[in-house]
């Protein structure tokens, strides 16, 4: 693992994701940005003092040094967004394989970097989009590419927080810090750290790309990054949508929510309450579908990735771990059950930065469409 | 009452809402276009035969020429868009008070006639803008006028059904025949007769107006109207916004639904369950108001408007009922306990007609931003 | 009508319901206990002088004496329910039909002299028990009817107030006035005010009759009548249930909300969200069932008793203003459309006192099992 | 670990939890009750050959034999009820500490051998009645410790599954095979699997005790053991409650959910959606507390059991893994930030198995009441 030390938040989220899991095993790690923090993180979380390194790159090295049968196999990079392409491509050129936190990297350029070493090395990658992990969203998605919904016509998704929503929300925070930091985080702030969430669902689901959008971004005074926005898109087989994606929304805490209107259904979805799934059609009852390791009603895909019977919730960190699962089985060669890669592809994050790349020029062209065909 | 006869549903909704009001007595009508079924209708709903005319034209010629205690007080207008100017405008010459459907008009232009006249003759006009009828949204906008919300920062709101999501839904529908012709229903579709509610929800619970807007509207194929549209939009006080109004979102029956956020709180209310208000703060656990003519916490003026005890679900009809009551007090000149009219105004109908011209501009010139304050 | 004077909560619901029902007309009345007050309360509802009475008495007998086609056609009795029977007995003798409102008397001997009564004159009589009036109940009920839930295995109830709920609640209000005084309001309080309404929800909704209970009431100290019990009960097809009826539930208003558990299939209502309706099936998605005038889903029946579309929200009123109406059409000899009578009946009524009683019975016997088979 | 291998479900769960508590390790187990299906098992779970044992005779003796800081320090007991008191005497006094899943034993008798040698051998034990292990749960025993709810006067609580709703549930069903048999669950069906749960969460969030209770258990033709009941009881306060307990209400999944009203307040919580927590006052706006690590409104001890800020949902295993982390931390004398030992302790067990005993005695008798007191 690259990151995660003292202090970070999405680290630990990963480490108990992977225990989840249940394929994985953290055995290395470079922690912080100071050998000093690396190790004292290192022996906290209890990785041996022998494979908590000073820095990625010492880790790197010393890892490819050692015996096939020793050393690691993959490289979790869980640092901050600026700080994904040096490590991700070093590690890929050093034959492993990598699982990154989203988004794929600070610009667009970088993120097309990663994902040319990724092909030029024949390495595996995956990015933890972690709510395309619920097993729900999974149903969602198998739903609209069955047809049950017939074309998709219009879709609603919003993504809000309010951690930021006082202007001295900055202080002191380390997760605020270098989120509102372009240097740190890449161009973008909500729409980058959680509008590529909401764009990412909607592609899921869907099972399209967004190909054109009108966005308006906005921030606090005094901040240097987008904090708010909102955009109309449009979808590739026709449909149209909107999407909201703010850090300032007062009284929401995660919530992201999606609507998807087919020509024959539309279904609804709410990370806060991830375990249903409501399915409205036209001159009857609408339905509630459920989530449970035990449900007939559900492929046994989706009943193979849940832990517990109906009714024994999962949440947010047996989402993430289905992510892990799903890469780990990808990396041993496991075929899944449903042919479905179970993670974010390469494809589909540098369409998540491409995403953000064109948020921001329309926003700064006074919320004009932007083809983002044209993003280059 | 002009329209409202048989095979028409508004019109039998403003007579119970007048009925339940209870300050409203129904006593002549012109019901229909041709004076058989005008007769049948009378007949129908119980207004003596005598009363019962065979045009609009002939009803405000007779009703004027009673004397002053016998004759109708307030004209209630209820034909599709197209028939409401030259009615509207010639029972306000005649002397009468006028209570109208809205939209307004089927054009700006038509509006702004009405609303001249009624400058004019002095006589008082009411649109039945039903969802601010709603004793919680009343709630809603006195929350954000008192200042607990703060500066309004995002508003999202939708307004969804799905009667229309069938190509052949027009056919053998009278409420869709007249509301899909351009002819009848004006040049705007899903925007005029549900778009234009959303955006008088906006403004009537943020106490501001829309200044520009950002419209992509679409129609089904073989359609001549629009269906289904979104926008973004800018408020006067500084905040942003989406709206989505549609009539081909399938599972939706009448879903609207607003969330607004200001610098202090955040509140929710969905018409589809109107009898609760949910407000959230920051670091504080979310409130969910319940209506109810004992609520304490509610302002004496909202409790008196509801009819029953907390718990005893009021609805549309009695939401309804609210704008007919408030505007026979107002006729008969009983001050409102709060100082609000209580039903929308001439200001707030030319506001909605000027949103939906601007939208169809917008969406004309290819859904780019079009500032209202340059409508004429 | 008979009570419902100023001051009084159940009249003007009734009349609101009569308005809203469409089929009645209000034309006499003895609306309090005095003929001063009465006179007054006649002037303020819109009452002839002339057929505003003193009382009860003088109402019954010059109306009896008027020409057949201008004297009333039927008594509603809105009264406390120590008198109930008195004038219900001398209307239905005097030829006059009646709605009563709930429960049908104060005490079973009661109760039954005036079923007897009308048994005798062949009058037609009603009780207002209005939550059976919400189209989704009768959806419940017909569902139960059709066998698409199986034999009823279980069923949980529960009517839950606060309004009681603190020791000072009964001074200086009306309602709670009589309702805790066992020689106006009978010998039951909670479980006679509000526990009945719970009973005959459970009887209608299942089409059987609870036939043994084992009752635990309790009340303030202070109080000389229930205002909380709770109960195990049997029904006559074999299933059992609890139920909870209490007026000293904090934080709930009127919350009366009923599961039923067949043998295919589980529903569940609220009242006070009373246009869905749930229901559970194993394996799978779990239904919600919504009210509506035009929902395809629902019978002709119950679409014809609604008087706007899905997602239009009726209410309370309008519930209680479907038994109005039910009431109005059986004594023109309208038949029902699903051959339903669409109110409660003498034997409701009978079945619900003896619920009463059986329940004060077993409480005062220290919670035993009470057959009420034996209940003389 | 005894029990939880191949087939088992709870072993799965006692593990992840452990996982996630971050502070067990799995070292050692007799996962079957035959050497050959133990020995599979643990390979499957990844428990070194050397370490996976025979029989829990087999492994207590050789684990006691080896050195302190290599054996094990806690023995998790995870087999059907009948396999509880063995194993847990005998690991008691071999020197191991015990963690075991509920309910405590399968008769009351060896529930008390249990407890006699916890407090003979002075070792640690905790059952795992998972629920209490929900941070809101704590939030709502703390808030009635705290005296905001005043007292406790009404309860009701229910846990309804349908997984035994047909009569042919038990075939095929390991998990289902066992729990209906009496000589391996014990006494109790239903009321020994889930309406000890319940019990227990009313213990719990009100911090009283049953005293008493009126129970009619019923169990479905073919049945050997209650598969459905309910039951009126007190609390040792003052209060009265109902509680049902089913595994044959259709549609039902895990519905634990649980109503405490008090003088001042009532709350409401549901297991599966568990994230938050509502509170009832009167003449206020009903509150809705959510969970969350960065909840300020809750008390830092509540914000150091969960893992993700607010809006990131937690589930069941996540309930379940503060119960072993808190387990563990006891163990390691790490005293508990709120005073709390957060898992149910021996008086706790003995309380549930207490009140499966006076169930079964009072549904036995006919559903009398049974005072708690008198079970010896």
């Amino acid at each position: 693992m690259i990151g995660g030390g003292q202090g970070a938040f999405i680290g630990g989220v990963h480490r108990m994701a992977a225990a989840i899991a249940g394929n994985w095993q953290l055995v290395a790690g470079a922690f912080s940005s100071t050998p000093e923090k690396s190790r004292a993180s290192g022996a906290e979380i209890g990785v041996a003092a022998d494979r908590t390194y000073g820095s990625w790159v010492e880790m790197l090295e010393r890892e490819k040094a050692l015996p096939d049968d020793q050393r690691i196999e993959v490289v979790a990079i869980v640092t901050p967004n600026h700080m994904h392409a040096p490590p991700a491509i070093a590690a890929l050129e050093a034959g492993f394989d990598v699982i990154i936190d989203k988004p794929l990297a600070d610009t667009l350029a970088n993120a097309r970097a990663i994902a040319d070493a990724a092909a030029r090395t024949g390495r595996k990658i995956a990015v933890t989009h972690t709510y395309t992990g619920y097993p729900l969203v999974k149903q969602a998605r198998a739903m609209v590419a069955s047809g049950e919904l017939g074309a998709i016509r219009r879709v609603m998704v919003k993504y809000t927080q309010d951690w930021l929503s006082r202007p001295d929300d900055l202080i002191g925070n380390k997760q605020a810090e270098w989120r509102v930091d372009p240097a740190r985080s890449g161009e973008a702030g909500a729409f980058g750290d959680i509008g590529t969430h909401a764009a990412n669902l909607v592609e899921f689901i869907t099972g399209e790309r967004i190909t054109a959008i009108c966005a308006e971004l906005a921030m606090l005074p005094g901040r240097r990054i987008d904090d708010d926005g909102a955009a109309l898109f449009r979808l590739s087989g026709g449909g149209r949508g909107t999407l909201t994606a703010s850090q300032i929304c007062v009284g929401d805490a995660n919530d992201l929510a999606i609507s998807v209107y087919g020509e024959k259904a539309g279904l609804h979805w709410r990370q806060e309450q991830p375990n249903s799934l409501t399915v409205g059609r036209r001159d009857q009852p609408t339905q509630t579908w459920h989530a449970g390791a035990n449900r007939a009603y559900l492929s046994p895909a989706l009943q193979a990735i849940q832990r517990t019977p109906g009714g024994h919730p999962e949440g947010y960190l047996e989402a993430f771990a289905n992510i892990y699962a799903a890469f780990g089985r990808s990396i041993r060669g496991v075929a899944s059950e449903d042919g479905e890669p179970g993670f974010a592809t390469m494809d589909d994050a540098i369409a998540g930065m491409t995403f953000i790349r064109a948020s921001l020029d329309s926003s700064s062209k006074g919320a004009v469409w932007v083809d983002l065909s044209t993003i280059i």
